[in-house]
Formats: C-alpha cells, structure tokens, sequence
C-alpha cells in the first residue's frame, strides 16, 4: 500500500502538492471520462518531465499486428488497441512570450481535487518564471448531458505584474500509444483546419490487412476569451489545429479562457460530416453559457449518486474508497451505449488493450443490476450475443463446437496471445452463461432468453461437450489442460471451478431447452437442439468429475494442487511479494499461491449450492495461499469472509479491493487504473457486509456491521421496487422507495414490506 | 515423406532437374560446411526466385533482442543468432553483356551431385539467352585441411557462338537474417577493398546493449581465369568488392574461373590482422594449385569415412541415408575447436537461432565417442565446463541453487523465451551429466572428473536439491511444473524422465564424492560439498517419486497422463498430421500424444536398470502414441525397438531418422537441416541393430539385421582399441584392427579377441 494523497475527503480526491515523482500516478488517479471518451489526468499546460498523456474515445480501436516470440496454431493475427486519441485539452500558456512549463517553473500552492458528486477537475496553483507570478484557476468536466463535449475554463491573474499572456489552446491529433506493437503509429492525418478562436482536426485509424474497421474521429475545438485578445493568429498543420490569442494584462487582473470541445466519430456519423456535426452540437451548447452547462453535468451527476451511493457512516477513508470504485465505473461505462464494454482500464491507461473482458459478466454486470436500469445489464448481454459468430469460428480455430468467447476482444474475436490464458482460461465461456442466469434470475425478465440469450446458452453448451473428455479407465468426464480464475496455475487437469461451471452451463442448457419446448419452440429449433444432444449433456453433467480431498474435507483446486509444497502468505518473507514481479513464472506456477479467488469464486456464483459450514472450512485452507495480485479477487474473498462472519477479515480485503488505485496497492496504478474491479467495492458491502442475495427470484439480506464502521446505507434496484437498505450499530431498516409491497427476507425471516421495516441488526458471534 | 532427389546413388546426392517449387528444400539438402564455416546449395550466379542465401561461421554470433508478447520474469534479454555471414561465393556471369539468371534464361541438362565421400559439390548444365547456349561446369570445396578456405572452379564453354563472357566474382557483406526479430541488420561495414583479380570485405557485428561479444569477419577473394582477359574492372563499395573480368570465347571453346576465399575472424585474429591474415593464408594455398587443393581436401575426406563409414549391402536407400547424416554432422562439427558446439541446423539455415542444445550430449556424443578421437568428445564437456557460471546465474534467475544449463545458448546464458521450455524443461540439466557419466564410463578416463567435471556434478545436484519439493502428506520427493523430452505437454508434474535422471544425478553426485573423498579431496573442497549436503541428497533420491500403474504395469510418463483419452496414432485420421501444424497448442498438449522419445528416452539412457520385458512393455504402450515430430524422437525408439525384437519397427524408424531431411519427412527442410538428430542414424545402426552397449566399464553386441538388408558393417573406437564389426545373413564378425586383445561380450558371451572372431548370427524369433 502506497497512498498519494493524504488528505482523505469524502466525496473528493485530493492533491496538496505538485507531483513529479509519481505523476503518471496521479495522473491516472485524477483520470476522467464520460463513458463516450475519457482522459487520465494530464495538464493543459506543457509539462516537460515525466507524463503519461493519454485520451481515448470508446468504441474506437485499432487492430496491432501480434507480437510474439514463438507463434502456436491458434494465435490471433491482432491484439486490438485502444489508441491513444486527438489531444483537446492543450493549451500552452505564455507569460509575456515565455512558455509557462509545470516541470520548470516555480510552482506554489499548488491543489487540485476530483469532485466525484459532481464530475469535475479543478486546479488552482501560483507559479514563477522570471519573478513574474501568475495564479491559475482550472476547471474541467466532460459533459454527461452531451457527451461528445469536454469543457475547460481556464483563469489566469497576475499577482505581480503588468504584461500579457498568451494562450494557444490546439488540438494535437499526432498521438502515439507507448506500447504499439512495432513502434507504429496508428493514424492518418484526414484534414485539419483553424480560424479565429477556433478549429478541427480529423484523422483516421490506418488501414489494417486484417479487414476490421477503420474509425475516423474529428475534433472541433471553440474557444472564448473574458477580454478582448489584442492579437490573435490561427495556425494548422497536419494533425493540428492552434490559436494564439495574446491578451494584456494587469497586476491583480484575471483573464480567463473557456476552451469547448466537440468529438465526433465515424462509430455515429459519416466521416465528410464528422466536423459539421461536432460544430452544430458545439454552437448549440456553447448558447446556453459556461455556467449552465456546467450545471446541467452536474445535475446528472446528482442523479446517479441518488440511486447508487452508497454511504458509509465512522470511517471516511473507506467512504471515499466506495466513492471513487462507483465514480470511475460509472465515467466508463452507464449503459448508454449497446456496442460498447468495460474496457480494464477504462479511459485511464492503454496497457491491456481490448475492451471485453470476462470482468464484466462476473464483476460489473450485478453493480448494473442493482443501480442502474435493467436495459443497462440486458445490453451487456446483448453485446455478447452480437459477437456469437465469432466466437463460435475462435471455437472453430481451436479444433471444438460450439462458441468459445474470447478472454479480450473489440469485436468478439479472440485478440490475446498467450496460450496458457487464450486457449486454456476456459471457464470465461461459463461466466458468459451464468450472467445470463444472473439477469434472468434478477430482473424476473424470460423474454431475453426466449429471443436471444439460448442461442448463447446452446453454443457454450456445445463448447463444453466437446472441450470435455471422457476418462474411460474412471469413468467419469474430465476437463483437461486449463488455466482456472487463479492465473498462478496454468495448463493444470480438472480445475474444480471450470468443472463445475462446465457443468452447470450443461445442465442449466438442459433446463432452459426443456422449458422453452413447452413455452417457445421456435428457440429450440433456431438452434437445431435434438434430444440426442441434450441426453449427451446431461449425461456429462451426471458423470462429470469434482476433485475433493476427503480427508481435508475441502474442494480441490485442481488435480495433484495438494501435492505441492504449502507455505502460509504470512510466513514467506516480504521481499518475495508482489510475486508477479519478484518470482519467475515457472516458480509462481509451481507454489500454492493463489492469484484470485478460484474455488471461492465458485462458492460466490453458486453460494446457494453449498452450505455455511463448508465456505468457512474451503476459505480457511484457501485464504492464507492467496496474495490478491489480481484485482478481482480481495471483493469475492471480502464477500464470502462476510458470510461466514470473519469481518475483520471481510473489510480487510474491503479495504484493498475499494482503495486498490487510490492507494496503489499492487504497485501498477501507473499504468492506469483497475476499472472493472472498481465494482468489487459495491459487491463487497451489499453482497457482502449486507449479505444480499438473490437465489431463485427472491431478495434477501443478511446486515452485518464492520466494527470500524457506525454504519452504512445504499439504494437498490430490485425488478419494479427501489429499496433503501440503512444499517446502523443495532438496527437495520429497509425502505421501500418506490414500487408495490415486496417480499424481501432478513436474517432469514420473510417481510413484505409496505413502506418500510426496521428491525434490530443480528449481531454476529465472532467466537 | 516426401523425396526430392529419386535418383540413389551410395556416395551422392544426386539432383538431375532444376528445382524451382522446392529450390529451399534442394539449397538445404545440398549445404556444404567444414566445422569453421558452411553454407545452404545456393548458386554462384543469380537466381531471381525465391532462394534462401545462407552463409554462415562457427562460433560469430549476435545477440538479437528478445521479442516476446507477454514478457515473463526471468526471460532473457536476447535471442542468440548465427547472423548470415558474407556471401563469398557469388559469380555473376553475362553472356555478352547480358546477366546469366538461373530463374529466367532456358536451362537445360542441369545436374548437381554433392560428393560426400569427397565433400565436393559440382553441377553441370546448358543455359540459353537470346539463341546463345552456354555449358556450365561448376565445383565447389570448403577445405577441411585449410579451414579459411572455399574454393570454386567455374567453367564456361560456348556451345554455338563467338562473343564474350563477363565473369563478376564478389564479396557482398551486406546481408541479412531473414528471422531478425525486428527487421535489423546485424552488420556494419568495416572496410571494403578491390584489385586487379582480388578484393576484401571486412564487416563487424553491430555493438549491442547486452555486454557480448561483438564480431568482425574478414572475406578475402583471389581470382584466376584460364585465359586473358580482354578487359578487368574493379569496384568496391560499403559492405561490397567486386571485380568485372571480360573475356573473348569462341564456338566450342572454354573458359574457366577459379575464385578462392579465405575467410578470418576475430575469434582467432585481431580485427586489424583479418585481411593480411587471410591474403596469408591464400598466398600459401594458391601456390599449391587448384588440383592439389581439391586432393588434399577429398584424401581427408576420405580418412574421416574410413573411420566413420558403415556399409549397409542391400539397400542403397538406407546406405545413402547413413552417409548423408555422418557427412552433415561432420561438416558441422569435427572437434577441432572447444569453444564451438553443434547447432541445430548447423551451416545449414538460421531458423532456431544458438548453437547448443542439449542434443550435444544426449545424441551426438555418443557419435563422437565411437568414431573421433576421445579429445572430440573430452571438448564437448569442457565447452560445458567453462559455461557452468552463466549456468549458475541462470538458476539464481529462477530462484534456484546450483546450475541451469541453458536449452539454448551461445555463450552459455539462456537465450530461448518460452517458459514451458526455458523454465521447465530443465531435464536437460540431467544430460549434461550422463554426458560425463558417458565419457568416463566409455573412455575410462576419470581424470575429467577429478579437474572439471566434479563441478558440473554437483551444481547440478544443488540445483535439484532445490528444484524438488516434499509432499509432506505422501512423505516423497516430487518435481512440479516441468516439461519432459515430449514437448506435447507442458507444465506437468513429476514427468517420470525428469525425476528419475534427477535421482541419477543426485546419486551419481553421492557416488563421486565418496570416491573422491577417497581418491582427491581437492576437488570435494574445491566445491565445498558438506557431508550434510549429501546426506541430503541421498534422502531426496531415495524419496523420489516415480511414476507406475500398477494394472497396466507400465512406467507412467506423469502425473494425469493415464487420464487423458487413447486414441492410436494410426486411428487418427490423416488431415489432423503433423499435429503441430494442424492443431491448436491446447489441443495437442491435452493430447495423449508424444512429441518424442520421453519415457523410452530413460529406458534408452539407463537401459541396464530395465529388463526386456519392462522395456517391451513400455514401448507396446507408448509407441502407437508417439508421432515423432521432433527429429530427436525415432532413433531412440528405432534403439529400443531393436532391443526388443521389434525389427520391422526398428527399421522403418531408423529410415525415418536416416532420411528425415533426404525425404523431407517433417516438411521443414527448407528450414535448413535437422544437424544434431544426424547423430541419431549412426545410433539406430550401431547401438539398435549392432546392439553395441558400454555399461559398466565394458562392451557388447547383440546384432540383429532388418530383414531387407544383406549385411552392414561399420568401425569403432573404444579406448584404445579400433574394432570393426560386420554383420552378415548367417554371422557376425569383429575384427581388432588396432590395440591390444580386448574383452568383448557377444550376445551375452565373453570372448577375448586377439584379431578377430567369427560367430554365426543369432536370428531373433519374431514371434
């Protein structure tokens, strides 16, 4: 753990000091986005040392040739990439002719704060060049009422002299990602233009042989000054448009310059238009003035705070930790979009590529659910019913039936090459499914199924049976040569958790089939299911095999996992840890360390299936192996910790999944922030602490308390009803904020709550 | 298979027809070396189709930087190359001005033979430009009693004009590898000069940023022609020497160049010395005359194959076979220089890139033991011996004690970057000390021991100390995480090869110390082993895990391996080989088939410890599951094979090892040669057929013949005798040919040879 900033506030993030040290992380701390684009948080003005500028635009991607040592049959010809994007926020400051760079001149007093209610970065700073001192003021949001705009104001005051300043706000569209594949880079200049206090840029994804898309993005940028410039000159170049607007100014005076930016994309429009539709929807905005449409964002905000914050009463810092997880979640993805996804990083790093990851049906998917409007969660799976034909040709490639969705994709095909994940790391293809369930289950919603979602459920289901083998000898169905949740073991024989969800998509494929030839035919027979197939399936799933170790009375991780050498996490020396960058591969694969949760996770996605007793003794062995250096995994052991009453523990392991970037705890923040786990913090306190479930169409919570902590309070969406959970030292209260009465259990007894109910909270015996 | 060349002759490979489908496949077949440097069959003059110009010497390697999609800890940084050297035997020819282009002018009556006997390669054809027809006849040598030098004689007759002949005999250094892993070149021009009938080049390696050594190569060219010229031009430039010599011909007459090459580096002068050195070096030869040179060359041929032959009478294509193997490991490699190893692919191609495998040990020292001075085989360990620091700090990379020696290498780092091979495939560290075991136990000689290898010893029982585990529950010793010989499975757990050749060395390590506590304290203190640490070591081999079913009664090649599903290689339908091209990477390894030689490796290597019917066994079980697609494979199941009576097996696995590249049997020829599994053949015939074993300090034979064979006979070193041994129909016969009388068993009966015996054969009942 490594925390920046130390001044914890609820509802901000906050910087004292300028950084120069660790700017890259802080930068990507102070990232921003509006789930059509986003930006880490780099400056508008030079700034000469160590940066990592970086902006990207959802959707848009570009296909980088594979790069590899040794190529296998299977790998895919592309990893695709989020290219870095138009820079828009630049603007260059010149103080009587001299460039104001953050990296040189004396800065004083410097502070900057996310406000996460309200969606904004502000920066306020004095800085020196040649004792004349100037204070800024900077704001900037990128509008969730419209969001193909960003807007900065920028205020400069003279603290000590009579001059001018020189602004030039530009648009740079001549960006590089740092980890292109051979140094490429990956746009083509389309055209670019400027006039007075204003201009465009527009460039285009280079062409690729591998026949994806290519996206063309234009950027329109118009600018407007407090006083009078008393020169302006504007100026482009291939992939660049600038103005430079020199205005005097006196000692005491503040002048300010409002930068508005319009991005459009060939993902909406067509490309000759790209320009004039970013300047229609500029000029309409710009008419309504700073003020309001910075007022309007941040209503929006509002609004999405009111459903899904969640507060945290007698402990700030893991207030704002919950805070920050929802903020970032949310400037990525709100649903708003069916062609898009959670990409890991978000709009605040280029490091993993791809934007579709299994994160997103296990991780993401139930913070949607509970928060958001149920179309949110169905787009989610709509997007992967989109890609079924390619993952059915990646099942192809690999020689099996059916579909095989892919690990990272833009497009629904495979873009990963690493053959122990891509080819192995199977189980993903069971989280596609158990989201389904997970939907279906939640929102009461069959349609879904009915005209989509069994296409899916069938082609993993054909996966599964012919991925599967039969162990003549012991007669029983096996699954060999995978890589389960926990990525610490590669190529290993019967993961128990990709046995198991193998399993259940069969069977779960069985049920569905046979209730839809009662209820709707016409999906059995789109997807040509015979009898024959569904007694194979079945008869898989009776005879499939779940390593268990009797004498441990524990699920096994995987065959020959207890045979290894067991060295409790607390007893390895510190400088062994991070594994992932301290130990070599070979030796990570051989230990009994556990990336991310593995067997918990199967106890987590089919808690119903397994009793109290058998989580607390599979957590026990299980949680002292395990070192967390994935993002996902510290909610799912937070979780299951809560079940079992071990809440030292469960907060524990709260803390570092709701603070991970904030306090860098694995030591890669950098690189940008970890954005599909940002939801493990939700699951964490409402699946967890609050102990909701939602097994078989009902609603359930289990309150527990941290003891840290004087209590908490969150929203929920449950099918027609909005909910209000509230749990204090000895109560607990849910009210019913919107819809008919509901029956929701507590502590296992059943209320139908009208309006509100409110018990004393169950304390829990940590004997 | 797929046989190029359909005319066998015994001495020759014989190509009567200009290749263009296949001209890669006839360049490697027809590649030329003498252990100081070599080449791929390229032409002398041009040849504008697809064409892999290799030219290539021992020892000058570059250090290319690693590529990789997913970097690993413990990676290495750079990929050892055999850069593409200075193509030096380059003559254009234009027939009155116009350039002579193999690919385009109207070839006729071409035939190439590459003479093994003598190491000569010649060619013979017409060519026909704008009605004017040409007879070529050209010979090429590289020396192997002046290994500077190649020679070629060119030779140009008119066959229906009266005109001129350009001959333009070059040095062009500017070449490149076609594998560069980033499209470098690894040359930079040093100097380059031109004279009347001669010229120089001299380039270096390009500086690197991983502290190797860099290498500067000197090419000198002198040229003669049969008659004046009428004119001579010469011109040099960067990386390039060329002269242009033009001379009058006739109708009917011939003219002829000679071009020798001396070729110098700084592995033996220093840079400024190379050109004086090599125009030396010339200067001496030349005097000599063409025809001398080429006697000289083809007499030391021909004391090399009377040693090394063997007869086979009755089967012209396996006879060719065997001498096309001996004479491409020999042109690789003969011993004369310890700090040169066996390259993959020799002189022959740049595909895998290092020079040393731990094929040296495990299939060409055996080789050089029966056939060369012990010295050859002695220089082998040493080369090892004076790796064994980088060895000690590739281990501690790992996190691991002792020494690793590295799957490839130059300079003994790890230059290879998988990490299921580089990592795991740590079986090798066993081979480098059965190598010593080998030689010690074949020559007698402890002394190595005693002065190096005793090191070797025990960094390599350190190392395994700490690469096995204790399985507490069990109370054994285990190996995790290792991938064995077969290379169709990765990652698995105690591969029964690799814990058993661990125990060896473990052992073997005890045994020496013991010995030398006895008889050379020194080299115990020298190493510093404790009785403590042999304790140790013993406990862990009497410990060790192997592998066994007990209802199938065979050895188990590791964990899980019996739970995979059976189907017999000859049950597979043809479209799905080789499986390495056909299938995905995940697919094979969860395959039940096998690479190479794994389990039968072990049985092979401590084939004493196992009775016949154990390795029946074994090999009834393994062998339908094997599918040879590494070059290492046939020749140890061809071994066993013999050994157990399976003679048809024996030999349609020995053509698969003799022909692998004559008949293209694993289609990557074109690649270049498969150099170190040439040893394999020699094995198959000398310790399958001829059943030749050294245990324990002694000698036997237990010869069987192959049904179509008349008879095969072959001669041997051991210590200080030379034995030749002939097998007939009806007996076999050894004869001592030098050395004093010698104890030999004979299918099981000790006989004291004087001069010779002669016993009837014992024909095997193949029931």
């Amino acid at each position: 753990m490594k925390r920046l900033f130390n001044k914890i506030e609820e509802w901000k993030i906050v910087q004292n000091k300028i950084e120069f040290e660790e700017n890259r992380l802080a930068e990507s701390i102070m990232s921003l986005g509006n789930g059509y684009m986003g930006m880490r948080g780099n400056y508008e003005e030079s700034y000469s040392n160590d940066s990592h500028r970086g902006s990207y635009i959802a959707g848009v991607w570009f296909p980088d040739k594979t790069r590899v040592g040794w190529w296998k049959n299977g790998y895919p010809n592309y990893f695709g990439k989020v290219p870095n994007n138009v820079n828009y926020i630049g603007i260059d400051v010149l103080i009587d002719k001299k460039q104001l760079d953050l990296a040189k001149a004396n800065v004083k007093d410097f502070y900057r704060e996310l406000d996460m209610k309200n969606g904004v970065l502000t920066r306020k700073f004095t800085a020196e060049m040649d004792g004349k001192e100037i204070e800024v003021n900077a704001t900037r949001f990128l509008s969730i009422t419209t969001k193909e705009m960003g807007v900065i104001k920028y205020e400069v005051k003279s603290l000590n002299f009579d001059g001018e300043i020189t602004f030039k706000p530009y648009l740079d569209a001549n960006v590089k990602n740092e980890d292109s594949n051979y140094e490429e880079t990956f746009w083509v200049n389309i055209s670019s233009d400027s006039r007075v206090n204003g201009g465009n840029v527009v460039a285009k994804t280079k062409e690729n042989p591998f026949g994806t898309e290519v996206f063309t993005v234009g950027a329109v940028m118009e600018v407007k000054t407090s006083k009078e410039a008393k020169a302006t000159i504007h100026e482009n170049k291939e992939y660049y448009s600038e103005n430079t607007i020199i205005i005097d100014i006196k000692k005491g005076e503040t002048v300010a310059l409002e930068k508005y930016v319009a991005i459009t994309t060939t993902r909406d429009y067509e490309e000759c238009n790209l320009v004039e539709i970013a300047n229609e929807i500029l000029n309409k905005e710009l008419s309504k003035g700073y003020e309001v449409l910075l007022n309007e964002h941040c209503k929006a905000w509002n609004k999405r705070w009111e459903t899904a914050d969640i507060k945290i009463e007698g402990d700030t810092v893991a207030q704002q930790g919950i805070r920050y997880n929802l903020f970032q979640l949310f400037s990525t993805y709100y649903g708003d979009d069916a062609r898009l996804n959670i990409g890991p990083k978000g709009f605040t790093g280029e490091k993993y590529g791809g934007a579709t990851y299994w994160d997103t049906e296990a991780y993401c998917l139930p913070v949607y659910l509970g928060v958001a409007d149920k179309d949110v969660a169905k787009n989610l799976l709509v997007y992967r019913h989109n890609q079924l034909e390619p993952a059915k040709a990646d099942a192809k490639k690999l020689g099996l039936n059916g579909a095989l969705y892919p690990m990272v994709t833009f497009n629904g095909t495979e873009c990963h090459n690493e053959w122990e994940i891509t080819f192995e790391e199977i189980h993903r293809n069971g989280s596609m499914i158990y989201a389904i369930h997970n939907y279906t289950n939640y929102t009461g919603d069959y349609e879904y199924i009915k005209q989509k979602g069994i296409d899916v459920i069938v082609e993993v289901a054909r996966f599964w049976a012919s991925r599967i083998h039969l162990n003549k000898r012991k007669d029983v169905y096996m699954i060999h040569g995978v890589t389960g949740p926990n990525e610490y073991d590669n190529n290993v024989n019967n993961n128990w958790y990709t046995n198991y969800i193998a399993k259940w998509c069969l069977e779960y494929a069985c049920q569905n089939i046979a209730k839809l030839n009662e209820e709707f035919k016409e999906a059995v027979k789109r997807n040509n299911v015979t009898n024959e197939e569904t007694e194979n399936w079945t008869n898989i799933a009776n005879k499939m095999y779940l390593p268990y170790d009797e004498e441990l009375d524990i699920i096994v991780q995987h065959d020959d996992f207890l045979d290894k050498e067991f060295i409790k996490v607390e007893d390895l020396a510190k400088e062994n840890l991070p594994l992932n960058q301290k130990w070599s591969w070979d030796r990570i694969l051989r230990s009994c360390y556990i990336k991310q949760a593995d067997v918990l996770q199967g106890m987590y996605y089919f808690g119903d299936k397994f009793t109290k007793e058998e989580k607390k003794k599979n957590f026990d062995f299980y949680e002292p192996y395990t070192v967390h250096e994935s993002s996902l995994s510290s909610c799912i052991y937070s979780i299951v910790a809560s079940e079992i009453d071990n809440l030292d523990k469960a907060y524990e392991l709260y803390s570092r999944t709701a603070r991970l970037d904030l306090d860098n705890y694995n030591n890669d923040t950098e690189d940008g922030l970890h954005i599909t786990s940002m939801s493990g913090a939700w699951l964490a306190i409402v699946q967890g602490f609050a102990g909701m479930r939602t097994y078989n169409q009902s609603l359930a919570f289990e309150p527990k308390l941290p003891t840290n902590w004087d209590g908490y309070s969150f929203n929920i969406n449950y099918r027609e009803n909005k909910l209000k959970v509230e749990v204090r030292k000895d109560s607990v209260s849910i009210v019913n904020l919107e819809g008919e009465s509901i029956e929701v259990s507590l502590y296992g007894e059943k209320y139908t709550i009208e309006d509100k109910i409110e018990i004393s909270r169950m304390v829990v015996d940590l004997a």
